[in-house]
C-alpha cells in the first residue's frame, strides 16, 4: 500500500524556480574575475540559467553528459551549474590548484565534452588542451571585451554564447536519483576518484545543512562561501542558500585577507564558510587594521581542524560565533556541525571551547558509528577511538566508473579513512586518519595528537608522526622534526617536554631531524612519502 | 547516468533512531489521560515503540495493515505511531469529536484492524464496536490498575500487551512511499475522504517545516504540540521535533487554559502550535490570574484565522512571536508559515499586523499558484485573488480507494479549495473558500469579508454571507445574521454601517436575520445548509 503523495523529484533546479519565485529581488553579489562587483536577483539569475540550459540543449549537450569547471565562485559559475542540471547534465568542477596532469587525467577520466572556464585558468587549459581529445568546446567565462589572446582552438565567450539564446525553455524532466554534480577526491595515493552526486542528494543535504542546529540558514542571512565551488560540491551552498532564500556574496578569485573583509563588511554578511588558512588570513588583517564586523554572526570552519586559539579569538574579540564542521567529498559534503545542544548550552570559558573544538554532531539523515578493527562497534565516551563509518542518502556507496567495486561493507556503511572519538550526545572528534594512527599491540595511538603535542616546543617548526616496524609492538611511533631557522633540540630535551602530557605507552620511541618535511598540492604532510624513506628505520627499542 | 550516493530510504522510524541515539536523554514529557505527568525519553520511547512493533509483528499485523487510534497527544499515542509505522503498518488517527456514525464509517472504510483507544473514549468505542466488523483488537491505552469495567469483548490494556514482547526487534524494511499514515478529511459535504502519507512525505514534511524560516526547530525547543496528532497529521510535529532533538510536552486530555499554562509554564516550552480556541483560552486565564510565560518565544496559530488582536496580545502582552500557519490535511499539512522576509523586516506596529495576519509562505517543496475560472495565473499583487492551487511531494494527488479519480490537474496542480491572494513576496493570504465565494457579473466577492466586517457590528452575534442567485448578475450576496441577546438592528442600520468600508457592488443585497446559524461538527459554519435553506430567496434588487 503506497501513501497518495505526489510524485515530485527532489531536482536542483527546483530549488533556484523557488529562490526566483518567493525571493526573487534577493541578490547574487559576485566579484567577478574581471574586478567590479556585479549583482544580480535570483529572478535573474533563473532565467540566465534557463537561457544556458537552452544554449546547451540547442548545443547538443544530453541528459547525463558532462562538463567540466575550472572557475572562482562567480554567479557565472552558479548559472553554468543550474544549467546544466536544468538540461540533465552534470557539472564537473575541477581544482584548479591540482598539477595540470592531474586536470587532464580528471576531465579525460569524467570524458567531460564541454570545459567552462575562469580567465585566470585559461593558461592552464592552453597548456594542456592537447591531452584533452574529449573537449569539444572551451568556454571562458567572460565577454567579448574581455576575451583573452588564446591559442585556444575551439572556444566562445560565455557571454556571446549566452546571447544566442533566451529563458523561453522548460528545465529537463529528470529523475531524483539522477546524476548532478561530480567532484573528483584528491587522494593521497592512487588515482583520484569521482563522487556523483545526485539531483536526490544535492536537494536532501540542502534541508539537512540548512537545520536550526546545522547551519540555520534563512532568508535574513547574507552568506559568503569562501570555500570554492569546485571544493566538496562547494559545501552545497549553491544549493541551501536560494533554498532558503538567503543572500549569495560570492568572492571571485580573491580571497586575500584585505578582499574577504571589504565584502563581508560592505555587504554586510552574517554567515561565511571557508578552511582554518582563510580565517588567520582575515583576522591578521583586522588585526593589524583594527577592523571589526559588526554583522558577522556566524563562521563555518572546515576542511581541517580549527584551531583552539582562532574559536577564541572570533569569540572573544569580533563575537563571532565559530561552527566547526566536519565533512568529505564523498558526503555531499557536511557530516557534522559544532552547535551547543542543551546539555552544553551553559558552558563557558575553556570547557565551552574543548566542545568547540570537536566537529559537532550530524543533522538528521547522516548515521554514524566508530568501531574498532575487528568492525565491533566501540563505545561513545569521548575517550574510545576508532574508524569512523558513515551512512546516509548523501553519502557515497561508490566511484564513477568503479561501480563494480566494493566501497562500504554488507550493511552500507562507508569507511571515511577517518579515526573518531564520539562522546556521549554525540559530538564526534576527529583524532587520525586510519592509514596513519599507530598500532601498537593492539591498541591504537593517534599521531596527530603526538604532532600537536611536538609542535607546542619552541623550536619545532612543523611535525609528523608515523608508525615504524616494531618486532614486539608490531608498531611504535616514530617523531619526525623540522626544527625552525635558527632553533636547536635535542631528541631527549623534545621527548622530556612531551613526557608527563601523554600516556607512557604514547611516547615516541625515536625522534629524527629532517631539513623538510614533504607535503601534497592541498598542503597536507604526505606521510605515504615519509613512510616510504622510513620504511627500513631500525627504532633503538626493537629488540631484534 | 546515475549518481552514486546510497540508497537510503526516508523512513519515519529512521527520526526515532537519530533522536535516540543523538538526543538519548531529551524528554517526551506527558499529561497522561490518568491523571500523572510522565517522562519517558526518546532511548526509552525507541525501545518501547521496537518492543510495540515485535508485538504487533507477533500479532500478525502485516505491512500495509492500518490500525485506528482514537487517542489524545500522550507518549503512548506516539509510541503506537513509531510502533506501526516500524513494520510498514499504518497509524490512522480518528477525530474522537465526530459523530459516533462518521467514526465507524472512516473506520470501516480504511478497513482497520487494530483500534488503540484512550481511556477517556472506551464509551464511544463501546458505543459503535457492534458496526465496526474489521476491528479484532481494541486495545487500550492504559495499564491493568486503570482498566475499566467495559462491554468490549476483545480488548486488552496496552502496558500488558507491550509487556508480553522487548525491544530486541529490527525495524521493517519499507519503501519510502509506503504508507505510513492516513487521515480523514471532515469534508462539508460528501463522505469523508482519506488523505495517505508516505514515510517519503512525513519526512520531507518534517525537514520542510522545521526550517528557520518555517518552525526553526532546534535540539533546544521544549515543544507543546496543543493540536492534537489527529488533527492533519498533528502538524506532523511527531517526526519534525524528534527530527532535531526537540523536547516535547505533550498535554494529554487537558486543553482547557489553566492545564496548559501549567505545562506551558512549568516545562518552560519555547514553542506550541494550536488553533486559536486554545490560544483565546489561554490568554483570557493568563489575563483573570495575572501571568506570564517568560520562556514562551513563538507560537504557530492554524485550523483558521487567527485574529488581529490574538497577534497583538501574544506580542505587546506577552513577547510571543505568533507565527500564523496554513494548511490542509491534504498537504501533511503545512503549506505557509508566516515569518518576516527581509522585505518585511524593519515593519512595526500595524503594518507589521498586517502581514503577520497573512498566512505567509512556504518551504521549499511547497509550489503554489492562485487562478481564475479560466485556470489562468493570477498577478501575485495583494489585491487579484483567485483559487489557490498546490504542488510537492507532501501534497496528495488522490485518496484512499479513490486513485481511479483525478483530483489534480494535468500539471500535477491540486485545488486547495481555498481563495487568496498572494502578495509580490509570496506571502498568501486566504480570502474564501471556493465554493463560498460569491460570483457577481464574472467578479469574485469573499463570503469572509464581509462577515468579517458584518460582525462588527455592536449588535452582531454571528453572520454568514452565501451568494443567492440573481438573473442579471448570476450571483449576490444575502447577508444572514445572529444577533446577539438583547441587542436589535434593523436591515438598512446594518447596511449602513457597512456602507463605505467596502467596494460598492460588494455590499450584500439584502439581510436576514436568523435565531441561529448551523455549524458543523468541527465549529464551521455549514454553508451548505444555509445555501439549501435560502436557495429560493428572492433578492429585492433581482428584476424578475
Amino acid at each position: 500500500m503506497f501513501g497518495s503523495m505526489q510524485d515530485w523529484p527532489l531536482t536542483c533546479n527546483k530549488v533556484l524556480d523557488h529562490a526566483a519565485r518567493f525571493h526573487k529581488n534577493r541578490e547574487i553579489i559576485s566579484r567577478s574575475v574581471e574586478g567590479p562587483i556585479t549583482r544580480q536577483t535570483y529572478a535573474q539569475t533563473r532565467d540566465r540559467a534557463l537561457a544556458l540550459a537552452k544554449r546547451l540543449d540547442r548545443y547538443g549537450l544530453r541528459k547525463g553528459d558532462r562538463a567540466a569547471t575550472l572557475a572562482w565562485n562567480t554567479v557565472r559559475h552558479m548559472e553554468v551549474w543550474y544549467g546544466l542540471t536544468g538540461i540533465g547534465a552534470v557539472y564537473h568542477t575541477v581544482n584548479p590548484r591540482l598539477f595540470p596532469e592531474q586536470i587532464s587525467w580528471i576531465i579525460n577520466h569524467a570524458e567531460d565534452r564541454l570545459l567552462f572556464v575562469d580567465l585566470t585558468f585559461v593558461p592552464i587549459v592552453e597548456q594542456i588542451i592537447d591531452q584533452l581529445p574529449l573537449i569539444e568546446l572551451v568556454i571562458i567565462l567572460t565577454d567579448t571585451g574581455h576575451m583573452p589572446k588564446t591559442s585556444l582552438a575551439n572556444c566562445v565567450a560565455y557571454e556571446d554564447w549566452l546571447a544566442e539564446s533566451d529563458s523561453d525553455f522548460n528545465w529537463v524532466d529528470v529523475d531524483e536519483n539522477d546524476a548532478a554534480g561530480m567532484c573528483y577526491t584528491s587522494g593521497t595515493t592512487g588515482n583520484p576518484k569521482g563522487v556523483v552526486y545526485s539531483h536526490r542528494s544535492n536537494v536532501l543535504h540542502a534541508f539537512q545543512s540548512s537545520l536550526p542546529d546545522m547551519m540555520n540558514l534563512s532568508a535574513k542571512d547574507r552568506v559568503l562561501p569562501v570555500v570554492p565551488l569546485f571544493h566538496a560540491n562547494g559545501w552545497a551552498l549553491a544549493f541551501s542558500a536560494p533554498l532558503n532564500g538567503a543572500t549569495l556574496v560570492l568572492p571571485g578569485a580573491l580571497m586575500d585577507g584585505e578582499s574577504i573583509y571589504e565584502l563581508l563588511s560592505t555587504e554586510k554578511c552574517t554567515f561565511s564558510g571557508a578552511v582554518p588558512t582563510v580565517w588567520l588570513m582575515l583576522i591578521q588583517y583586522m588585526q593589524r587594521n583594527d577592523l571589526y564586523l559588526p554583522d558577522l554572526e556566524r563562521v563555518v570552519i572546515g576542511g581541517s581542524a580549527c584551531p583552539r586559539s582562532m574559536t577564541k579569538a572570533f569569540r572573544d574579540d569580533y563575537g563571532v560565533e565559530v561552527m566547526h564542521a566536519w565533512g568529505m567529498t564523498e558526503l555531499s559534503p557536511i557530516g557534522t556541525i559544532c552547535s551547543m545542544k542543551p546539555e552544553y548550552a551553559d558552558l563557558e570559558g575553556e570547557a565551552w571551547l574543548d566542545i568547540k573544538e570537536t566537529a559537532g554532531h550530524p543533522p538528521f539523515g547522516v548515521e554514524m558509528k566508530i568501531v574498532d578493527d575487528e568492525n565491533k562497534e566501540l563505545p561513545w565516551n569521548g575517550a574510545a577511538f576508532g574508524r569512523l563509518l558513515v551512512r546516509g542518502p548523501c553519502v557515497t556507496r561508490s566511484y564513477y566508473k568503479l561501480e563494480g567495486e566494493q566501497f562500504v561493507d554488507e550493511e552500507g556503511w562507508f569507511d571515511t579513512g577517518d579515526v573518531a572519538t564520539i562522546d556521549e550526545w554525540g559530538y564526534m572528534q576527529i583524532t587520525d586518519r586510519s592509514k596513519d594512527v599507530i598500532k601498537s599491540g593492539g591498541e591504537w595511538i593517534s599521531s596527530i595528537d603526538l604532532e600537536n603535542l611536538a609542535i607546542g616546543h619552541p623550536a619545532v617548526a612543523e611535525a609528523a608522526v608515523i608508525g615504524v616496524k616494531h618486532s614486539k609492538w608490531d608498531e611504535r611511533p616514530l617523531l619526525i622534526l623540522m626544527l625552525s631557522d635558527e632553533e636547536e633540540a635535542t631528541r631527549d630535551e623534545i621527548l622530556a617536554y612531551m613526557d608527563g602530557k601523554i600516556a607512557k605507552w604514547w611516547m615516541p620511541d625515536d625522534v629524527v631531524f629532517v631539513d623538510e618535511i614533504p607535503h601534497t598540492a592541498t598542503g597536507k604532510i604526505k606521510k605515504v612519502a615519509l613512510r616510504e624513506q622510513f620504511k627500513d628505520y631500525k627504532l633503538p627499542s626493537d629488540p631484534t
